[in-house]
Order: structure tokens, then sequence, then C-alpha cells
């Protein structure tokens, strides 16, 4: 009986692989049409063309007017001009050697011990890039541990620091923030200088800044005198950060092959960058996203990396996708809506929890399936006769993918070979590629986030308002309404319960609960 | 000027609180009509008499023939015979018990020593339980240290061993699996053996069993002569088992409330049992999902808790909702491909990420706030004049839902005092009772899961045949292609290529790579 099937041919079709970096991509089980190509080829020789342009210096963010460069982290002879070569190369110079100075004992705790552990402070690409490296391709016993302060919850920093606990004392901390001026991490900065105060250890001997010259954080680094400085540029931005110094540092410490992975970048670029189409897996990943969502995001990218140390991988597309391509408007003004949701753990630990509604349910994603070809550096152990526990990670990945596609259910594949410091470097390169060939294809700019302000300017006013609620509260009597509260000061009336609220749950206000929101009368403690 | 808005009086309408527990629930940033409730009327008096039943022991998963009785775990008088209620109890006690005997000391490693570590091998509902449990409400500093074998990645469990390092001599180890025949655990528990035994420690009195009685692991842990055995019933679904014996025993090591944990859901379930619609929180949410998603999904639901400690809380409720409602079949045989996309990670860090597409993007989600009214444990250590981190985290989660608001994007705020035992079993108590009460809405099982049984089928031919193509590959010569080896055993080309492609890669076959997968050449090692 031939066994030759139609998925065989398209297979062949639409796999491309790159055997000197042992990377594979198979679009064949998405349902796009040949057609696809031809539709979009002056969409495809314009990304083509902007993406050249970007990578040559041009004002690739036009809303910030300002160039976009991490292609040329990982290959400085592309940045633009002589000086920004020299500054990147004497950066991920500075960056190694602090770290090697620090494993070396050249660079001490002001306890004269070595450092143990590292405590990054910061948020959104300034944490999750770190993060990423640290879960996928530092030894699993690093040379120092690392912890996280990525957002401004006082519960969460307590709890860090009671895991700390005494040995504060030989641990270093990243302030790390690209404008110096976010506020979470200005926050987690002041509580990781409290944490080392109350056990008589000095913050200065023990932190590092990473920002942007002349920032605020930068200019308190300078006047309290930091141990050391690294420099941030404008033109890398927090989601594309991971091979400035706010990934280099973090990495070096915890023993990551830092220019290997660094090099894994630089090499997917070689392969992305000037391939016919059909042979570029940047471009392929670009138009299936196109394909499938109808150019508009109808679907959902679902990721499904099988090996735990990728499972914020996910988590760190989400972040990259969605913060990039999710925008109101096109480049010429018009409302558009775009984006791309984008969710996922990791295999086959989600196929006991939502590949069920994956396969039978709405039918609102595509997948990406994140195949990693060697099992384990150890010899094999058998779990059964003949089968070892990551023939059955795979057996697993390649059963999800065939019920998927009985089922109509799109789905990509990616194959590394294994999971170090110069694949993961590859993957990164590869979205990051794909990201901004996607955008052109749909015409937005995907280095700005301007919706993010909307957000911390209402922060901003609640704040601000609160502390005039907190001064309103009557010192004395049955206490005032939010109504009462809210009208002598011109503001929103739920917003004043919500703000007398909080302070009434913190200690700086009295409640007396009302038969609703509007009975409720707060009174100043 | 007066400041009462439209949003004030929405809000006084749609905002309802239970203040013996310590919780709120606000659904006036949802865009629903008031019409929804009579228009489902008729819907919603059925969940409720369904939920009646259910509770009463009906059998409420009919393609399983099984009761559903996750209700009864914080509340055994609710079981329908004296019998279970006796089970029930007991097995609750014994867990208590067998942790309060490791943490005495009177269950000791073989060693004679007191256990330090827990290692739960478990997947899905078995492990993902425990993980939030873990994350949320241990002490920062637990009893006992924890990990999870949670895949069946070799390379996973390879670096959690080498974490554990020589302390699996004081490592207590946690088998759980309902069916007690999950491969994934099944290999995880030969996997943690054999780290044992490759440091010479006894694992039979290390290892502890949480499994149906009878099943296949039962019989081993018999056979073996484990520490311990605890049942699980086959009418709690491993992903509302985190109040059985699943979650208790974990939680219990670590030092958790259990006690308080399922008071926390039994006033839960005592609050939203039999409230008018318009007072019952878990109807609201699931009218709210409804009226959302238009009773078929359309929206995926964005799962932002403002508090590090609930990070997980975002992808348990993933499990909950994505396996329970994404269903093929109504309960009338009718194909609905039904569903909710969950995801989600935490506030304020996630508006760093991903919240610049939820302002600007694509709008087809909606949003839950979690909202924790206490900021911190400890006195409020202040960021600048007046104001705390954890003021800042509340101004974050306040202006995020006004900007989101402003742009038409819907959200629904939960409130819950702090996060301990008692409010985390409010929380699950609150969305399984929503997911049941949705699930009527809908018409769905939601107690089932027959999708995920073609993976595992798809996955046990894949491994069945790759041992085909192992003993087919020729051992001299050139090797053989993929349709040279797939031709005679009957089986897909495709199947065979990347069968063959995962030995090579595992040290099984040798690969001479051709110019496409049709001329790569197999040969045995």
């Amino acid at each position: 009986m031939s066994t030759t099937s139609s998925h065989w041919d398209r297979f062949q079709k639409f796999f491309v692989r790159y055997p000197q970096i042992g990377f594979s991509i198979d679009i064949s089980r998405m349902a796009f049409e040949e057609g696809l190509f031809d539709s979009q080829a002056a969409s495809i020789e314009k990304a083509y063309a902007d993406m050249k342009a970007l990578e040559g210096g041009a004002i690739a963010n036009p809303d910030e007017g300002r160039m976009v460069g991490h292609y040329w982290l990982r290959n400085s002879d592309l940045a633009p001009t002589a000086e920004l070569k020299a500054e990147i190369d004497a950066t991920l110079e500075a960056t190694l050697q602090f770290a090697a100075d620090v494993h070396a004992g050249k660079i001490l705790a002001a306890n004269g011990k070595k450092f143990t552990r590292a405590l990054i402070v910061g948020i959104g690409g300034s944490a999750l890039g770190p993060q990423l490296v640290a879960q996928a391709i530092t030894p699993a016993t690093p040379p120092m541990a690392i912890d996280f302060f990525d957002n401004t919850d006082p519960d969460g920093m307590d709890r860090i620091a009671a895991q700390i606990g005494a040995e504060i004392a030989t641990t270093l901390t990243l302030v790390i923030s690209k404008s110096g001026g976010t506020k979470e991490t200005r926050n987690g900065m002041l509580e990781a200088q409290a944490a080392y105060q109350a056990q008589g250890v000095d913050f200065t001997k023990h932190v590092v800044a990473v920002t942007g010259v002349g920032s605020e954080l930068d200019k308190y680094a300078i006047a309290q005198g930091w141990l050391a400085r690294f420099p941030m540029w404008d033109w890398v931005g927090g989601r594309t950060s991971v091979m400035s110094a706010v990934g280099t540092i973090a990495a070096a410490l915890q023993g990551v092959d830092v220019r290997q992975f660094l090099a894994g970048a630089a090499a997917m670029d070689a392969e992305t960058r000037n391939r016919p189409t059909r042979e570029n897996a940047a471009m392929l990943l670009a138009l299936m996203w196109y394909s499938a969502g109808k150019g508009k995001g109808a679907k959902d990218m679902v990721v499904l990396p099988y090996k735990d140390r990728l499972v914020l991988f996910s988590k760190y597309l989400q972040q990259l996708l969605m913060e990039s391509l999710g925008k109101e408007h096109d480049l010429d003004g018009k409302v558009v809506n775009q984006g791309i949701a984008v969710y996922g753990n990791k295999g086959s630990t989600d196929q006991h929890a939502y590949v069920q509604q994956l396969r039978d349910g709405v039918n609102n994603f595509f997948a990406v399936f994140i195949q990693v070809s060697k099992s384990r550096d150890t010899a094999g152990f058998e779990v059964e006769p003949g089968y070892t526990s990551g023939d059955y990670l795979q057996g697993f990945l390649r059963g999800t993918r065939t019920a998927l596609a009985e089922k109509g259910r799109e789905s990509i594949t990616l194959t590394i070979s294994e999971v170090n410091a110069f694949s993961l470097g590859m993957l990164v390169g590869l979205f990051e590629r794909a990201v901004g060939f996607y955008a052109t294809l749909i015409n937005v700019n995907a280095y700005h986030q301007p919706g993010v302000e909307a957000g911390k300017k209402a922060a901003t006013d609640f704040l601000k308002q609160m502390g005039q609620v907190l001064a309103a509260l009557p010192a004395a009597g049955a206490g005032a309404t939010a109504d009462e509260i809210a009208g002598p000061l011109g503001i929103d009336a739920e917003d004043a319960w919500h703000m007398a609220s909080h302070l009434a749950a913190n200690g700086k206000a009295k409640l007396a609960e009302g038969g609703s929101p509007a009975e409720d009368r707060f009174l100043a403690v």
C-alpha cells in the first residue's frame, strides 16, 4: 500500500530548514493558499525595503523620531556610525567584564565577600528578557541565584526580601529602566534600598544602574555613588532590549555564554535578511500571521514550546507581538485597531489544561509548536523498553499537531536542535524580524507604545486626587460620603469612593460601611 | 460643580459586595444591557436547578456517567451519602495528619532525618492547583521547599534534580494521578525513582501516591510498599481537585491553613448558592461571559490580578474555563465549538507588556481585574511623601480600568481584602460555580474533556510506529528515505520522517541530510 499522502507533499513544499544553525520551520499545516505569495508581493517587497532601511539607521519609529537598532546589538558592524559601533562594542565588553570581575571576586560586596545573588529591579522588557534567559539558558545551578522586583506590589517585594534574608549582604542589585523614570522601577529601587538598610548594608556598594545616560535614574546613581552604570539607548525598545546591557549583565552574572546568545540572533538575522520569501522563515511567519488572521489579528497565536526551559518564551512573545502590533492607528493615521493576541505556556503540560478547547472549541487561534530535537544531555533512561521520557514528549507534540489538524486547526512548527544560548538567540531574532515584516504588511509602527501613556496618566491623576481625598476626610463626626468628598474637590464620585476605600483598607481612613457605596461614610484616622 | 457621573450611577447599580467575607464584584464597566436578565431568565433558572441537582449528587457529567462533587470537598454535609461524607472527612483528616507528622518528625526520611523538601509529580490539575497554592498562600519561607515534575521533559526533570542535589535524601515525593495511568506522570515517577536510586536513597520510603483506589498507580504503590496512599474519586475532576487530597497534602506540607482554604470556598458557595441573580456574583460572572462573547466565546478573557502572589491564578482560570467550556458538542449533540480563551499574568507588570494592545488594538477581549485591598502586612514604607508602592499599584489598576473604558474596552473588577487561604478559596469557589452556571447557559457538559483523547491516541500511534521505524532502519549501505521506510510499514511518510529524525537527534539513528526531507537518508546505529 502506498502511503505517500498529500500531507507529505505539502510538508515537502512548505518545510524550510537552515541546517547550518539547526533550525527549521514547517508551515504545511496552515490553511493558506499559494496565491498569498503573489497577492502580498508588493507588501513583501516593501517589508524587505523597510527592514533594510531600519537596519541602515533610518528613523523607523517615526512617532518618536527614533532609529530602531536592536539588530546592531548582535552585529555592531551594522551600526550606522562608527561612534555607535564603538559604543555598542564597549558596552558589551564592559558588562561581560563586570560579570567576570564579580565572579572572580574582584568586585566584592561591602562585607568583603563574593556576591552570591542578583536582584533585578525592572518591569516589562527590563524584566521579561532577563527572566526568559534565566529560565531557558542558565546552568541548572547557576553561579548566582536571581530574583526580580518586577512590579510595584509591596507584598511581592516583601516575600522576595524574606526569601533573600540575610543573604542580602552578598546580593547585587541591578536597577534597569531605559527612561529612568518608570515609577514601578523607582519604587522597587527604593524598596530594595530600604531592605538593604534594614540589615545595615550599604546599598550604594551593591547596586548598578542600567539606564539612558542623563536620565533621572542615571543622575541618582551618580549622586549616590553607585557601584557601576551601564547605558541604554533610545534606539533600543524595552521589548527588544535583551541583547543590550539590560540582558547581558544579568545573563553573564548567571553564567550564560552571552556571545553565543548574540551569535545565534546574528545568525538568524543573516539567514532571514536576504533570502527569497519561500525560504525566509521570518517572512513566512509574518505571512502566516497575515493569512490566519486576515491581516486583522482575527486569530490568537497559541505558543506551545515542548520543553520546560522555554515556558517563558510564550510570555516573551506575548509582549513582543502585542506591544509591537497592537495599535490603534496605521502609519497613515487611519484607525485600524490591529494586533495579535498571544498566549501559551508549554507542552505537553498544556495538553492537560486548555488543549481540550483548542481541538474542540472556538476555532479562534493558530498554534505555534516549538520542537526541540534533543531530549536530554545524559544517556537515555528508558521508561519502558525502547522508550524514553523524551520520546513521549515528542510523541505528544506530533500527536497534538495531528489531532488539531484533523479538526481544521492550523499550526506552525519550529524546530531547534537543543535549547542553548545560541538557539534562544535564534528564536528571539526570528520573531523580532517577523514582527518587523508583519508591521509593514499591516502598515503600523511596531516600535512605539502610545496606548500605555493613557493608563499612566489616569493613574497619576488618580494618585494626585487620592491625596486630595485624604486631606479632605473629616476629622470627626459621622464621616463623609463619596459624593460629599468628591463634590468640593470637583472629582468623580466613583473615583473618590475607590480612593477612600483604598485609604481605609490601608489604615489611612476609617470606613463605616453603609448599605451601598453611596451610603459608605469615611473619616480621617 | 456637580460631579455625579453616569458611571457612578451605573457602578452603584452593578456593584455587589459580601461584606462578611470581604469580597465585591463590579460589572458596571461591562457593556451589557439590562434586558439581559430577562432574556436569559429561563436559562438562569435552569442553571440554578442544574447546580442544585449537581450538588445533590445527580449524574452531572452524563458522558462519563459520573457525579460532580467538588463542592462537597469543602462542605461534606452536602455529600449525597453518609459513606461519601465519611470518606471525604477521613481523607482530609488523614492528609492533614500526614503533613503534621512530617513536620513533627514522626514520619522521617530513610536516613532518619526530617523531610525538608517536597517534589510533586503530576500534570494538569494535579500540578496546577498545588502550584497556585504554593505561589499564592504559603508563607514567604515555607516549612518545606517545593518542586514539580509537571511534564515528560527529561531535560526539565534533570534540571530540577540537579537543583535538589543531595537534598533528595530528605525530599518527599508525591505522585498524583487521578486515573493512575497518565503517561507523563508515570514517566515523572520513574525519573524521580531513578534520581533517588542514583543517590542510593530508598524511593519507597520517600514517596506517597494520590490516586484512584485500584488504579495502576495505586497497585504499583501497594506492590512497592510506598510510604502512604491517599484516594482520589471519580467524582472530582482534575481541574477542580485542589481541595481534594491532590491539593491538601501539598498545601499542608507547605504550612498552608488548609481548613481556612476550604472554608473560603464553602463561604463563597454559600453566598452564591441561593442569592437572587442581581446579587449572585457567580451568576453575574457567567452572564457577563455570555454577554461579552455573545454566548459563543467571541471574546477572550484577560485576567489581571494586581498582586504578585496571584500570578498563577490567571493560568489556573485558563485551565478551568478552557477545559470545562471548550466543547465541540452541546448536551443535545449539536456541534457548537464553544469555549472562552483565557490568558493573563499580573498587573501592573502586564501594563508594560500587552496592555498596549488591550487599549489600542483588536477589541477581542474583556478584562477581569482582581484588586486586593490591603497593600502589605508591615507599616507603610513611603516611596514619596504620602505615597506607598501599594498606592501606586492601586493607582495603576484604576488608571488602566479607566483607560480601557475610555476606549470601549470592557472590564469586570473583583476585590478581595487580602490574599490568604480563605480568600483564595473564595476565588476558586466563585469561578467553579460561574463555570457551572455558564455551562448551563450554553448547554454544554463542563465536566468531561473528550478532545484530549484524540491527541493521546495519535501520540500512542506515533510512538508505536516509531518503534517499527527504528526496527526497519537499514543496518548498512546508503540508508533509507522516509518513503522507503514508510512504504513497507504502511505508515505515513511524513510521520516516518519525523520519527526517524527524532531517533537521529537522540543517538538512535544516523542521518545523511539531503536537499529535502524526501532525500534525507536514515541508517541504524
